[in-house]
């Protein structure tokens, strides 16, 4: 069965980024555990990721170790290569969403992560979007980028659980129902 | 103790109103048994009620018996005058929200319920908020009034308890910590 996930983290106020791209609100809550917060589950669960090229730059950017275990897809109009160390792991696409997923679905990876704000909203827009897995951060950032834009209509969830992490933030997973 | 609570449903998009000031999500999840999703604990624990004039006549315009117990306190520079039914319950007060609690609070009512989205990002803008009980429908609206609003600097919250009504709708409490 086909399924497209979104996992994401987001401030109260409903922003993926703080003002100037910041990120620094994300790891507010003191995590000396190392809680994962449910993406190791996530890895495991999935075939393969698609997303944005702003996340993957901005995942670069971080340069950590790469983080993903799984096939990762960028979609990108502008980029023709990718770091020789990511080879194999990363394939850039092109065209329209429902292409992209035709290609990756033909690999027979039908469990997919889908990340980055734009990404989402689009993805969301063609109604591509089967669950949402969002951790609220408890701030209130006051600017940035928002989760979630405008749609044409509007579009009913279902909840499926709620969990608390480090005592702070809760992590809440909807199916989408309806589109009406 | 002076506390002012905000108690106030959202769409998971962060609307508290859909497109053309649409409330009707509001009941999209089926309620048979009338769960107040701890609106009369609200009413019971608060001294008071803080309002905008859009609020107001909103529920005023629901033409239904007057949902508040305790004194409701209107900020207008516009109206002069409420209606006849509502006297005694219902007070117009203009000034800078500071003044406006000087006058509350000098009566000795002192746990405040503050509602309204311009009135509580109002509130917000000027430290005024002690604590917020989010109610969200599962709804992604895209589009209306967003609850929350540009701030000059992000605000840091405390988790307090997050409880699901009607196995669908979660409601979060959340207390102001910080204002970086």
């Amino acid at each position: 069965m086909k399924k497209n996930i979104v996992f994401i983290a987001k401030s109260l106020d409903g922003y993926i980024a703080g003002k100037d791209g910041n990120l620094d609100w994300l790891h507010a809550i003191p995590n000396p555990d190392n809680d994962d917060m449910g993406f190791n589950g996530l890895m495991s669960e999935i075939d393969a990721i698609v997303m944005g090229r702003t996340t993957f730059e901005t995942v670069v950017s971080f340069g950590v170790e790469w983080p993903y275990t799984k096939p990762v897809f960028v979609l990108s109009h502008t980029l023709n290569d990718i770091p020789e160390h990511l080879e194999n792991k990363v394939f850039l696409v092109r065209g329209s969403l429902k292409e992209v997923l035709r290609i990756i679905h033909e690999k027979g990876w039908h469990t997919l992560y889908i990340d980055g704000g734009q990404t989402i909203q689009n993805f969301l827009s063609e109604g591509l979007i089967d669950e949402f897995r969002i951790t609220t951060i408890p701030i209130l950032l006051g600017g940035g980028t928002l989760l979630f834009g405008e749609l044409d209509q509007s579009i009913m969830l279902e909840h499926i659980t709620s969990k608390v992490f480090l005592n702070q933030i809760v992590q809440d997973h909807y199916r989408v129902k309806d589109i009406n």
